[in-house]
């Protein structure tokens, strides 16, 4: 078995954490100056382990084996979300890289070709999930000329040609190349820690469907409309988020989780009765059935609010995400490792956040491990994780590639 | 008794609607070029009529009668709403002229002083009732200082001084001047329409008490965060507003009316928990004692909400307008003018927004003529009103005028 270097992994991952430093955190946008920086650093220590290094033409970071026989990917996003947390992807990158360097180092391993990744844009600066949706050929020209930053509206041409990405091709996968994909993660949530957990075995990504919902109503003077008469637009908006609040419950997965995350209503005056209001609403499980009766009772509920309030309700499905189910051999592997290392403190759980596995699955076996987040919290800068956790994973994850090299061999 | 010309009412009114004309309505915010060119063409009317004209510190328009006598102060604001209607404001400030033009021309009137006036800014592009609060001495100059435009902030300084008013003082007023104030406006609801009546005899003019309501939860991600920990700020707001809409039916006078015109939800992205929720939040009524009962029962509810969710609730009273009666003995004269030129219809009704009269009616015997909306439009270009209830509605009030100044002889 190989040993990974505690120190070292640590070392590099607060090294990585200097590009676009912020208080405890990172602000590392994708194709920023500070995530160019953190990408290329990369690049080095790839090539520093034996490995080529390649940056793809959306800024995938790659450190490709110079062996012939199939190689284990391992990794996550590089890039950070605005103002936010030094782990999230950080820690399954640099994984990727410390896994690389010791099994290169360890005599028994050092045939065992590790591929150590960085995705672009997981986190949606641009495009979701971006790189890895581009390795697997998912992505084509067209979306990304129509792409823009949601910050700054740059165009994500622009961003990739300023990157000194613009003349570079996009590498597509060969699945007959790889063995599979792994990815550490930080949770991001309070599960483990709740439960008293070190290690989280994901068994499935759940699946996101998102919705703007709007009604339109009849916008009118606040002071000489009578109640009897109004049909106002965010009243009805509010009767439908606490008619799901209420109705969701009976309904739901013991996981699913639902959120609003935004209410406009317009013209948005005091003294203005809403003639339109708008909803950004989505739900996540990681059963397409559970997904399919939340969408059917969501558009019962948007009707009974439109026929209550005198609305007209419109509803959009603006996103699809499909549950993805992780390997089960993999997850095997990682679950006999977590014994080996993190007796009786490891669980199966699904993720309630996307992540690049769920676009690698669809290509190769993927699997993911999770590590606690302290206090549940992540995209913001306080997020943190013990760094008995953070060498207790990496360990876990090496002792997982080994035990799925030798699986291959058997 | 006097007789308007109702061809040059209507003509003037047409002739005010070029300043800003806007589609069928205008576009004539306060201090705007065209708002300026408006309130100089007034003055020049007024001049035409006899009077003296004078434009102070904060653009009110006024008339000054050459006469010893006390004047009757009749007219309304003189600006628009953004993209809004033509009567707005001007149908008061044009009743006013017309009605100093025809007691100037009627010999057994032609004694009794009108002061003609316009109004700035009762449409709160800067400070709500600016300039009548200016006139009768509600504003101080730190207030004035402050101020900044809503729409794009420039400030109210730069403003006034942009429009040329920038070393001018601003007239207050001598009660013992005036034997009081009347204003017609439009309804701007339908309760005119609805009921077949042509006028509207005002009894008051509700206040509004306003309030800013804030509900601090915890920001959290979206997928990963279980439904049970959640302190979902933007559930709060939501359950809020039903509460409301739940309850106040049941305290509420037989007018109040109540309204969430704008709810926040920060971030307001559609994978994040919303950590804070702001609601803009009024009630109007003409009574104290209803407006207090709704106070107290809003801070309830915002305290039953804050312990259903977990989430800590401010409650802010950023405005608390008291209501304010107009006088009986001029709301008789209107009446009485109404029984003659319109009989069996008209009637007493408050108003539910504000005006001028309001402000007024602190220092001056105060009274205001509603004519019709249709269709109860108003703040929209399509708002309007029957030539023949205009007419109307100005001769009334010129009776009322000529009953008031006799009422002060005998």
């Amino acid at each position: 078995m190989t040993k990974i270097n505690a120190e070292r992994l640590l070392s590099d991952l607060r090294r990585f954490a200097q590009f676009g430093a912020y208080r405890t955190g990172v602000h590392r946008p994708t194709y920023s100056k500070a995530d160019m920086e953190g990408r290329r650093w990369l690049a080095q220590q790839y090539e520093a382990t034996g490995l080529r290094a390649h940056i793809d033409g959306v800024g995938n970071v790659f450190g490709i084996p110079r062996s012939d026989r199939r190689s284990l990917l391992i990794g996550s996003h590089a890039e950070s979300q605005n103002h936010a947390g030094w782990l999230d992807g950080a820690l399954g990158v640099i994984y990727g890289l410390e896994i690389a360097r010791s099994f290169a180092e360890t005599p028994e391993c050092a045939d065992l070709p590790i591929a150590p990744v960085a995705w672009a844009d997981e986190e949606s600066h641009y495009i979701p999930l971006l790189g890895s949706r581009s390795f697997i050929g998912d992505i084509d020209d067209a979306e990304i000329d129509r792409a823009k930053n949601v910050d700054h509206g740059l165009s994500l041409r622009q961003a990739l040609s300023d990157a000194g990405l613009g003349g570079v091709s996009r590498s597509m996968i060969d699945p007959e190349r790889h063995v599979g994909y792994l990815e550490a993660h930080i949770e991001q949530g309070d599960s483990l820690e709740a439960s008293g957990n070190r290690i989280g075995v994901v068994t499935s990504i759940v699946g996101i469907w998102q919705y703007t919902i709007v009604f339109h109503g009849i916008q009118n003077h606040a002071g000489t409309t009578r109640m009897a008469i109004r049909k106002d637009a965010g009243v009805a908006a509010s009767m439908l988020a606490i008619a799901i609040a209420d109705r969701f419950p009976y309904i739901a997965g013991s996981r699913t989780v639902w959120t609003t995350g935004r209410i406009t209503l317009e013209p948005g005056a005091p003294n203005i009765i809403p003639g339109k209001a708008e909803m950004l609403f989505q739900f996540r499980d990681s059963e397409v059935p559970t997904l399919e009766r939340l969408d059917a009772v969501l558009r019962e509920l948007v009707d009974e609010t439109a026929a209550k309030t005198g609305c007209r309700a419109e509803i959009k499905r603006i996103g699809t995400g499909k549950p993805w189910q992780m390997d089960t051999v993999f997850q095997q592997a990682i679950k006999n490792a977590a014994a080996h290392h993190a007796p009786g403190a490891y669980v199966s759980m699904p993720s309630g956040a996307s992540h690049d596995a769920q676009v690698l699955g669809r290509k190769l076996r993927a699997a993911m491990l999770f590590v606690p987040s302290i206090g549940g919290i992540s995209h913001h800068w306080t997020e943190n994780t013990d760094d008995a956790d953070i060498v207790l994973g990496c360990q876990i994850l090496a002792d997982a590639a080994h035990a799925i090299f030798r699986s291959q061999d058997g």
